[in-house]
């Protein structure tokens, strides 16, 4: 049988797993794929890591330049992070005509619209399930299950540390600090846990989304990226008591009219009823609305060596099956150029807090600066107090645009009844009968 | 461009939709393939449906055998439905050189391991995503996107008229007819619903997805087969007590040592706390247990003219931008040849219903008889009732085999104080953390 002859480069806990488990699942692959798939060479600076993954010396290659040159080699899978030295190794493994896999996100951010050019004009493929929620197949359903359908929306649990922060959070009330420490302990979250708790994460993915989504590499610096580190407590505790979650979504909407793509992460209130207001923990889940196929949804383990490994091998026998060199990315299909709606336009439900004194009035008076800018108010919480006492007071808005819900917002905080920045959560809800649960 | 030319025979729903979809993405899926996708000839007895869909009189075959034998056609999509003609068509088509593409998964459970096969010995791709879970890309996920994957267990909610009339019963406390004389004024029931609801076109698509996640085909009569037409609303309700609700499930699950394959489709009792209880109404969700990536969830629309076309569209898709003709099945790729586990041999954890006089020394007595066959008790509800009356009791039970539960059953209801036929529903826990939702 011939064989799918492959160098991997780096071998930190998912090149170590796609290592183990390209062992493990050998056999079954073969049968599948009806050809091998073999590592032939593994380049990694830390002899130690390989060695305790059992990689035969004669298979390490000390230098990746070597490896990406040799021309025994069909394929490389990048596995080494980070922006630079990737880079140049993607390239330098496309321009030696090999087919490229990586879990790379925040390569692919920064960088996607170029590398994916770059390969197509080579024939090559750039191949990248592992870079978004791992375990799950969700670039090959948009790529290839709902290629019938334009993408309407996307709304994405797909930081596991985030979710797993957020839900000890809710169900322990626990504070952000306290649930930090515990991630961290169950290796849940990083030393340096700021990638992954400010949303940037959750934004490299975003863009990737998008790209599939839509054939649209928004610029990861004007995406919207708001995270959980600031989240209060007290906002959980009212967000149930109205009826919702609040869950870390990267949410992507599209706008054939006028051509434009909504791509933001920030903390969103979901209602308890549906589906993604009930993914607990570590795990990742996308509720995907196509226009033809209308609501879909996708779960599993976003991270982890096994999860990233069953989607790297999946991209391996991608290539190891279809001797065509399809594309990797497909096109909008809309003759539109596509551009980025910017934040201050978009339109959301939202949910705002403010810290007043208890004085009659005070809420006729927000409510009127709200009605000024033809903001309207769904619901009110405003918890009892003592006259002169500083009370939290909870506002639900309809939907509205950013730009004037902000402004209203800064004008509100300028009474002299109001005694802190107000804090501003949007609402996702999550159209009709589709997606509710029971 | 050019294009790929395909004849479609049948305009029910489903060709309808699938006409009326490929007008409205033709250029969508036209960009994303690099090839337009062309239906050039339609066959549709009725002449009406054919005007009413807007089909240009000439591109009307009146006879299918024409169609299927057209040099010019290089797919057929089949939409006839039935088990007779339908498989003729199939193999006409493919023996002059067409790809085709399904929704039959009545003919598929009973014919897919000869017609793939068929299909095979040609060369050419018989493809059927639409065939189960419609709006999902299902199929796709299991034969691509886990391709790395043993799948140790799948469970499925594939019936949305079922899902529909149990949702009902639980939430409303309808009765099984009432709820049915709904769900046919709304279209959600068939005017002969009995292929739903005893569950038959669940076990059609068990052994659909059988094939997918291991390359084996049961015979459909050796599918134990349950449904749902005397669910008993007390049932939902103690089932609810215990933190239950009840879903028809199919459910697969691999035995590696002993080479067998569960295969399944009956009433499950699912603990409130994962995804699939909560999944509402006529939509379908699959949860897939893969030995790498552990659990994933798969939720959409799985009935309908407009998911199932895009399920039909995303197969031709898939024809129009693969020159190969890769295998539209995969093999298991373990060496063993797998049979079907017999039903008496399976273990589950199990719910009994007794209706019985309230006497004191009844639960002992029933205690004793599960014990002697090593049955353990894992909880008991006996509402008070008064001496001698007759009351329910119900009894979930450890892990157990099929066969000696049933043999408990049997016994017990020989018993004076027992007054009728144990109502026996299986349980399936969905292992550890993973699905768990808040």
């Amino acid at each position: 049988m011939n064989a799918l002859r492959i160098g991997m480069v780096g071998l930190g806990t998912v090149g170590t797993s796609v290592w183990k488990n390209l062992r493990s699942q050998g056999e079954l692959l073969a049968a599948r794929c009806g050809k091998a798939l073999r590592i032939e060479k593994v380049s990694e600076k830390n002899r130690e890591r390989a060695r305790l993954a059992g990689v035969p010396e004669a298979q390490m290659v000390d230098d990746w330049r070597e490896l990406v040159r040799d021309p025994s080699l069909d394929v490389v899978v990048e596995l080494i992070g980070g922006t630079g030295v990737a880079a140049e190794l993607i390239r330098e493994s496309l321009s030696h005509g090999k087919d490229v896999v990586t879990a790379n996100k925040a390569l692919l951010a920064e960088q996607g619209r170029e590398l994916t050019a770059f390969a197509a004009e080579r024939g090559k493929r750039l191949l990248f399930e592992a870079s978004v929620a791992g375990g799950i197949p969700l670039l090959l359903a948009l790529r290839e299950g709902l290629i019938a359908n334009e993408i309407l929306s996307l709304h994405g649990i797909i930081n596991g540390t985030c979710n797993y922060l957020l839900s000890a959070m809710t169900s322990r009330a626990l504070s952000f600090q306290e649930a930090l420490r515990e991630a961290k302990e169950l290796g849940y979250a990083e030393a340096d846990e700021t990638l992954d708790v400010a949303g940037h994460d959750t934004a490299h993915k975003a863009v990737i989304l998008s790209a599939l989504a839509y054939g649209f590499w928004p610029a990861l610096y004007e995406v919207h990226t708001e995270g959980i580190q600031n989240v209060d407590p007290l906002d959980l505790h009212f967000a149930q008591e109205l009826g919702y979650r609040l869950k870390l979504l990267a949410i992507l909407r599209s706008h054939p009219k006028s051509g434009e793509i909504e791509a933001r992460v920030h903390p969103t209130l979901l209602r308890k009823g549906h589906l993604l207001s009930s993914v607990r923990g570590v795990f990742n889940a996308v509720a995907v609305r196509g226009d033809v196929v209308g609501e879909t949804l996708f779960y599993g383990r976003g991270a982890g060596g096994d999860p990233t490994s069953s989607a790297v091998l999946s991209d391996l026998a991608s290539l190891a099956r279809r001797e065509t060199t399809a594309p990797s990315m497909v096109p909008s299909g809309r003759q539109v150029a596509l551009t980025l709606r910017p934040m201050a336009e978009i339109l959301s439900r939202y949910y705002v807090r403010f810290l007043v004194e208890d004085h009659p009035g005070v809420l006729a008076e927000i409510a009127r600066i709200f009605a000024a800018r033809n903001i309207s108010i769904s619901s009110v919480i405003q918890p009892e107090g003592h006259r002169g006492q500083t009370v939290p007071l909870i506002i639900l808005l309809h939907q509205s645009q950013e730009a004037d819900v902000q402004e209203a917002c800064r004008i509100i905080e300028t009474l002299p009844t109001v005694k802190r920045p107000a804090i501003l959560l949007r609402v996702e809800d999550l159209d009709g009968e589709e997606g509710r649960s029971s």
